[in-house]
């Protein structure tokens, strides 16, 4: 059933990409145009926009009327990878330098604001009566706040000693999980779905947000995540990751500070030595193994939160919230 | 009658501050509000919002109605604030380190994003009815893209060779105007302000965004912008100035050759010496004149506009337009 999910994301995408062609222009002659289309072409695979037409159908919808919002969803999601990479100092996405790196940080940071500001502006172009249409702007603003409130925990809390895995899940619910859940909420305003269903995919996106993420971070240590094939970029950056909370917690004094001391060198200071020794030490004290069972724990629990859907296609749900779990990066 | 605007101005920007600190809470355990605070705190007149409340009693309309879209202008324009020293590598602002400086490169992105979303969620918020707020986002949302598609031409247009006036006035009116318009739209709309006075409030933007910025290009070079007293910052950023449009145009080839090498060196490289031989030369060959006079017939192509306008109060305009032209940055 897995496999129907995919396949139907697959569809679900692709009829993303017409819609953006025509809200996002190509033009040769504008710079911002270049710079945008540079990035927006190096692919990605429309997950979150199909998520939300997905969800529109599962729920009795219109999935047309939900399409602007699904394509402001994927709009936003370029436009935090566009910042982060920034903030990250990552020099390669998707295998090619990354926007900063291409056209400068100026440029970088202006294409950001402006794929934000157009995401916005699509939701409004919307073609539902004015009361979902306020729904739909509040959901997408709501998203776009809290995710930068989470990325604003993340910088703050690198290689920080006082993090634990609370603050971790906090800090995940914020940046991953309010906006994966927010093309399900989407897709439930356009088919009129009722409020406790709304509130219910917000709770969905508190636990897949976290499992979604939790996989990520062990990603990065066992496969890398397609920039270039590169392993533990995350320890480069010195990033908060859940692997670091349960070390802090688990490991030794001395093992502590090294791990502290690795995570605050810069990107270029960071050895391939040091790299080895992080992933050896997440090893050492569990942190794998823990990471692996909390993120199976949190999908039982959005299971839990399926199960109290007032609704018919909680099966649907489920093997929905298998994907997400269960997709790469 | 330039006084009553100005006080008028003051009282209406103090109502600003108290919702503010409403929805933009002060909170101390939190990173993004400190920073946020950091940045709000340092002043500014709140000259944009007061024009908002001003221009929708004028036109018979409930003030109280505009204050959320009057507040989200004021942090739309501290936003811009906030990435745009970045991206010119200002490292002052108000007397006060800017953000980045303080805070980092990544904190200060994030919280722009912050304030940009923070905005666009307050507008949602505002107390009228579906149809004013959605042509309130409507405007507000055209507001942000194209301020930022003007940002995108400052940038790319630094230094460059082939800038001519034409494409300053594009730039400004894109960068500038529609932003310093968009405070009486907003008025408009919400006192049920028919379109052709909602239009030709763009149209004054078009007209008073280049006055006013073509005399902040003058006042760089004479009293400076309040970044610790320094005179010149655009010439150390190597900004596309109507001034060096005009040089380009009307300068010898050896003038614009030494202008264009002057205006590429990094800040750190720019000696006083070059300043002043840039400003010496802007003065030879006209550049300061020109820009005072084109900036007079922009005020009076403002008051055919206004003309124009189908309502009773034109000379409120016209005072607004000349206090808007007149005013340091």
């Amino acid at each position: 059933m897995t496999t129907d999910i995919a396949s139907a994301i697959a569809e679900a995408g692709g009829r993303i990409d017409g819609l953006m062609a025509e809200l996002l222009p190509r033009r040769t002659d504008d710079v911002l145009s270049e710079i945008v289309w540079y990035h927006m072409e190096s692919g990605g695979k429309r997950v979150r926009p199909a998520l939300c037409l997905i969800t529109c159908e599962a729920l009795g919808g219109t999935p047309d009327e939900a399409v602007h919002f699904a394509l402001a969803i994927e709009i936003l999601h370029n436009m935090f990878l566009v910042h982060d990479d920034i903030e990250d100092g990552d020099t390669v996405r998707r295998d090619r330098p990354t926007v900063w790196v291409k056209y400068g940080i100026p440029h970088a940071i202006n294409s950001g604001d402006y794929l934000l500001t157009k995401a916005q502006e699509i939701v409004l172009l919307s073609d539902v009566d004015a009361e979902r249409k306020l729904k739909l702007l509040d959901a997408f603003s709501r998203t776009c706040r809290t995710t930068i409130e989470g990325q604003a925990l993340d910088i703050h809390f690198r290689a920080d000693e006082r993090f634990t895995i609370e603050t971790y899940l906090h800090l995940v619910r914020k940046k991953t999980g309010c906006y994966l859940a927010c093309g399900l909420v989407g897709g439930a305003i356009v088919a009129h779905a009722e409020d406790a269903v709304i509130q219910a995919l917000w709770r969905l996106g508190d636990n897949m947000g976290p499992a979604f993420q939790i996989r990520d971070d062990v990603i990065d240590l066992t496969l890398g995540k397609g920039r270039g094939g590169e392993i533990g970029c995350d320890i480069r950056e010195g990033k908060a990751s859940i692997l670091y909370a349960h070390a802090l917690e688990h490991g030794g004094r001395d093992d502590v500070n090294t791990l502290r001391h690795i995570l605050l060198k810069s990107r270029d200071e960071t050895s391939p030595d040091d790299v080895q020794w992080v992933i050896d030490l997440y090893e050492r004290c569990g942190a794998l193994d823990y990471a692996s069972q909390r993120a199976d724990e949190l999908v039982q629990e959005a299971y839990g939160v399926i199960e109290e859907l007032p609704l018919a296609s909680k099966d649907f749900f489920k093997q929905l919230a298998r994907f997400m779990a269960e997709r790469k990066s």
